[in-house]
């Protein structure tokens, strides 16, 4: 099915790309607006489209679901009017891991009407053998309404054997591979899941007399809710206004393998992550930069907005004054139509801009999150040169990323990855700048507080992107002929 | 006339607002699109709705005005195919001077057909005698079209008896008084002015072979145009791709008066205001509060955005570590529904939120740009005392703003103004800090490059918002009844 | 799930309303813009919302379900070119037999993907174990999309064991009882079938080297396609470029039911059923009219549109002149808002107005289709005695209407139908009217061409809304408590 | 200035098109409300734009002006809302004598604020000296907000020397030209004008203690109000709750020239004009026709819909029967994308379908209001012989129309007019009929109620159409190179 209005996207394309934010609540009068805002506190793991269900006894189960921020969408009265009730469960999406169009019953959560009544479910992940569990399914007669990798768990669910709802997720999510973090709902109960080795996040929070999940902890500020703990990976929680917070294992432990890339890039510095304030590790990680890869210079200057706190650690650490030498454009746009006379790097030019009095002359250190195509690194180098910087070095605050991800974020193929085909002095070369360096994996372990750093054997988090040690096969995508890293 | 869809405002209540940006192209092949670029550099200075009026010699003028962002309105090929031709002006607007409504005939470039032909005029400023002047127009047959104070100047240009555009310009801006920065055009010429004091600012550039107008220079950087120089208070530039720029002076000669809150809080960071970078000034501010002010504490924290620069100067200058204790949400909304159990300071918590872990058991130093009402800071403090500061100390990098300001600024009453009814040690006691502390007037003009600071006889700037002492009448707010603070 | 955004409905709540049309194309090329032509020329069987699939050997299937008129929604370039390929279907629908709500994922064609390819229906007629049907297969484990009778066909296709889909499709209707023609498609191939007593209406046209498969010939009339026949009751056709229309039986023989009341309200008036012309049947049923019930009047006058043709008729037997004493505003409209003073009939005058000049002092008959709840009756006969006629005598194209109809028409419960609670002598004086008569059910027949009138042991069509005699058992009804007529 | 987003317009260009309808309304609750309705009523004289301003004692004015129908527009509570007060004037539109762009700007009514107070005008109608106006205005100093002719009348009472606002509009009236009937408001007063010849309607009504004016009597019949009279030729009636109606005459007496075509065309068949039906009017010059130029046929069809009143007419005299041969698709579009393999016709078919049974090996009397282009009727034609008519006879309630309207009528151009060029005779080959008449003027005129015909010395009505002679010179077109008839 084909691709109707797909929505812009106000991101570059060379970043990577977490895929989906999920909360929920229960206990709570008007569950939905509390689902509202912790949504709109996680738009950074989703742009595209938001989906929100709500359960009420009398009401029954109602869903909206629509393209666009959710300040947009889920503000107006009449329609948060539309999704009454105790309990609600809530997705933003960047896109999923189906066809590339934009369709709007691909937007979560899910919904599915069972013989003993109702389930919605909303999934931050990837499941790895989607393609085949969906050939499976199909076989068996259920017909699939999105493109989704998602919706193979509520068909699972469909066809289980057990009589219970929670019973029938477990069973279902036996049959997944990959990586997920689940919120789900049925007609009185909340459930949240984490895949065995809890790749992406879930915390659970308290709100008045009632609980909610969420996948960072700044989305439980928003409402003022209080931090419990984590769910922990491999566990499913099933919670109720009259029982609470009840705990089960539906799976075999697995050492966990929590996605580094959290810390790096795609959590909020405000959130808290295993106890770590994500703002501090970002900066302890430009204090480690500075120890790795110092250089003499004259200004410690941010790629805005991602590379700010790696760079007041790095000019803490060097003693280099750190400076805003680049103002973004908070109005940012990115389809102008071009001027007859070609104004260079105008894309560039619509989100950010240099500040030429401070960088003129100077020897500028420029702090970035990470290099993934590269093309945008390039433009801001040309424009920091144009501007009349004496030099131009790199330092990035995360390894080179050489290896696509399957867990649930957007990255473009292996051979559009710079670092998948060039060595750092390439990349060097290739951005033409005077220093290019990435901090060593090690050193990302130390700032996330692995002090001994990366255990070899058993790395203590999901670092593929950087390795190529994917914690979990990607079935489908070995199916479709990707080439996994030569044993050594 | 009624108001009709009024667009939310992205600003908080709480701030000083900037009411026009405005920007002009001649010599270029479609104009239009430069104009729509650099109204989307401009953009900070009015976000509620913008225009453009193109010329070209076959399609004669066109013009498209919408509510919105620029880069929203006027950025689809469909409508940009309507705005033809070398020659363009364009303007964004808070508001206007007139009725609290917003409707579209309010929008500028406003537009007259006079026998020897068409003209537009885009301004930034505000006429302080318009009603004195609408009143006469009316009496002589005038049909208003908006309620607009800068449509007095199109009207006077049509009754004017001179014989060409820009000297009917010229005559209608003598009977003008107040603030005025007026970009205008007709079939042919592209034409700058600027009122005797100079209060808002103009640039002039070079872009290929075309010349640009512009109220600030980050405006010229997007288009990739070459700065040349701020047209000079009184100027009036007449420009055509045949004659280049001529420059003529249609007012009696006087002191100059440039807004010092553009350096403070208006124009972006990455401007050249008389030669010195905005982001510079700002964090010399930063330097002269701490040189002030000076108090122990753990951590210099900005009030995001516009407080960074401050920060960053009073960080370097007091040796306190600078870091970002305040994240801002950039999907800022304004309009959730408040659930049901009251959410303490809601309204803020959607566009910031504390870092937690950074500021617990801290000294906090929150650096801001200007303290108007209070509300903001009173719930900022708040939030940081929430989780867990020790101490809380206010700098904020401008003097108490203790009159509004009749030039072109959207400020509240007077009464409604904190610093026009407090002292200072009242207005620490009111937002219930450990401190508080504004730069004083004449470290400001210190730091905006008065070395001896401000000469009280003939104060370089117009600080009418902090001295009361206005460089103009305010006619028709005296006529109104506004009191001009006493002589002394 | 529930309601969000309902389109208002522009047709009065006092008539049956047809609930469905159904159109597919095959071997032409842009099949999608003949279905998008056919579907405006049934937009009178159904104006909420429209849906079209398509299908490209490149491109595969693709859809769009719209609310709103087929000529608002399917007209865009933009629109048609994201549905190519020489093979399309599509569904203009009033309601579903769900849920009261409107929601898009009720709009058909429904799509299921099976493990031979995919597959799209669309339904018009009513499935009578819809709700058996469904709990059935929710036990097995599908997942309903829709609140639709109609999903439960490819669910039941879904599940079949046969190994091709026209095989799937004989297996699933053979498992669906009630009225129902349906359209369907595969990659290759058009499908229709009417059920077994052949209710509802379904014909076949040539088109160039296509064909195709409308509910009326009128849609064959828009697209130039040349009448071919009638799908008979009981009959399935696959229909592919390659082998041109196959036949096949997939039921027991029954006798023929066509639906009366098509030839009564329904169908357009331009169509033809059975080789009989709709215009002329209703023409005749006004001769018969006049035959069975005269009077002497100085005026016929339709209820506008749908009495026009039996009014011509009446006033050709009768003798009496025919005249538009009421007006139809062609810009019809319903929600204004009353203004204080209160209107009378207002809701009725925003749509028809009387011809005062022709009806003052006179005897008028006017001419209606039907009586269903008998509310605008009302409102007409008032406005024509205001307007100053001397006398009011009501003449109904078909016999009282007494019974609901539960195979794909939408009709007011029961005890709403006038006719189900009062003699015609009681509506008379309900009604207030000088004389009121209802076309017998034998003239009724004679009319539609039967000229030995109905045969009460085996009626030659489904005439249940009058009769209170169902061919098909309505059987969940029946477990909602409707009581079947006692047995006589 | 340019078109930007021109509505689609639901008319066939093959007609004359009416281009206002005026209505207001003063005393009554919430007037605004009433002007809705009764712009609805008005909607066939215009279906591009509508717009209102009200005025309420304490809000002042308020206006609101919209593309599209008045019941998609001005039925929202929202919008209403914003209306409030007593008084209330509003405008539909077809489109301007101005440029061809649609503006929202250009849609009526017009607003100027005056030293005395505002005022608001609706025109409808054109003034054939306007572009002289707007010279001499815009030399004075004038700034036009639209293209419209109507502006000028506002702009004139603003430089008038009166000192009160109904004087000031005489005084603007005196120096127009052409044909106008205005609907005005002050704050409480409501102004009707009919130019000196009464080219075009407005009628007096009293609804509950108000008063109103409408350009048609149905206007008044959808608020309940009851017709007083037509305001006269030259007549000014100026209307307030607290002193009712109060007539003057500014203008020197002229013979009454109303508008031929009304009768014929423009104005709703349930409307009464000068004290006749125009129903009947229309029934009766469809008699006159048959008496004029009979045929031998089998058959009286309608073009719909605004044929059939004469097509009953010519039926009853002629005796030949009346029938509906011809179906207008009620849901119209026309933007349709054409498949590829062309459809003959199909423009036509979108809103006509011929009723293929009841034309067959007939012979078909066509009875169409006027013949304009002629490419409408050559489609027809062609559709019926398809349908398999054996003889087509066109017969139009109207005579040829040679010669394009100055009176606020959309007509093209002379040489686009098919009788302006050809002969009946040629017009008949060129349609390729077996026969084709008009009715002659003097049939025309008897039909009206002249029994004694057209007097050639002064005709009794406006009938420059179809004569060339035109009552008021056409000033700004003959300016233009237009050719007056040659005098005889």
């Amino acid at each position: 099915m084909s691709l109707q209005m797909p929505p812009s996207h106000p991101f570059d394309d060379d970043k990577l790309r977490e895929e989906c934010g999920i909360f929920g609540v229960v206990g709570v009068t008007d569950a939905a607006n509390f689902v509202a805002l912790g949504l709109h506190a996680l738009q950074h793991r989703g742009q595209e489209a938001g989906g929100i269900v709500s359960h009420d006894p009398v009401e029954g189960f109602n869903s909206a679901r629509r393209f666009g921020y959710v300040r947009d969408n889920f503000t107006s009265q009449t329609l948060m009017k539309t999704l009454p009730g105790p309990l609600a469960i809530g997705h933003v999406r960047y896109s999923t891991a189906g066809s590339k169009g934009a369709a709007i019953r691909d937007v979560q959560p899910f919904f599915g009407e069972f013989s003993m009544g109702g389930a919605a479910i909303a999934h931050n992940g990837n499941i790895t053998n989607a393609d085949a569990l969906r050939r499976e399914l199909i076989e068996r007669g259920s017909i699939f309404q999105s493109s989704s990798d998602s919706e193979c768990i509520i068909h699972l669910m469909a066809r289980s054997l057990q009589q219970n709802i929670p019973e029938r997720m477990e069973d279902a999510l036996r049959r997944v591979e990959g990586a997920f973090s689940v919120v789900a709902m049925t007609r009185t109960k909340l459930i949240g899941v984490r895949d065995p080795l809890g790749v992406r996040p879930l915390v659970l929070g308290k709100v008045g007399d009632g609980w909610c999940l969420s996948s960072e902890t700044c989305a439980l500020d928003i409402i003022g809710a209080e931090y419990v703990r984590e769910i922990e990976p491999g566990e499913m929680v099933v919670i109720s206004a009259a029982k609470g917070v009840e705990s089960v294992r539906p799976f075999r432990p697995r050492p966990s393998k929590f996605c580094i890339f959290e810390h790096v890039y795609f959590s909020r510095p405000d959130s808290i992550i295993g106890g770590r304030s994500v703002y501090e590790t970002r900066r302890q990680i430009g204090v480690e930069l500075a120890k790795e890869s110092p250089v003499e210079a004259d200004l410690v200057c941010p790629v805005p907005d991602s590379g700010t706190p790696a760079a007041i650690g790095f000019a803490a650490e060097s003693g280099i004054p750190f400076g805003l030498g680049i103002t973004r454009n908070q109005y940012m746009g990115r389809t102008f139509i071009e001027p007859t006379e070609q104004i260079r790097n105008m894309g560039v030019r619509l989100k950010l801009n240099v500040n030429r009095a401070l960088v003129q002359g100077k020897r500028v250190i420029l702090v970035d999150d990470s290099v993934v195509r590269g093309t945008t690194s390039r433009k801001i180098k040309e424009m920091i040169l144009d501007a009349g910087a004496a030099e131009v070095h790199f330092r990035i605050a995360s390894p080179p990323t050489a290896w696509p991800c399957f867990y649930g974020v957007d990255t473009p193929q292996r051979e559009k990855l710079l670092a998948a085909t060039m060595s750092e002095e390439e990349m060097r070369e290739h951005l033409a700048v005077d220093s290019l360096k990435f901090i060593s994996l090690d050193g990302l372990y130390r700032a996330v507080g692995a002090t001994e750093g990366r255990k070899a054997d058993c790395p203590q988090y999901c670092d593929a992107c950087f390795s190529g040690e994917y914690p979990v096969a990607p079935t489908d995508m070995i199916a479709k002929g990707f080439q996994l890293k030569a044993a050594e």
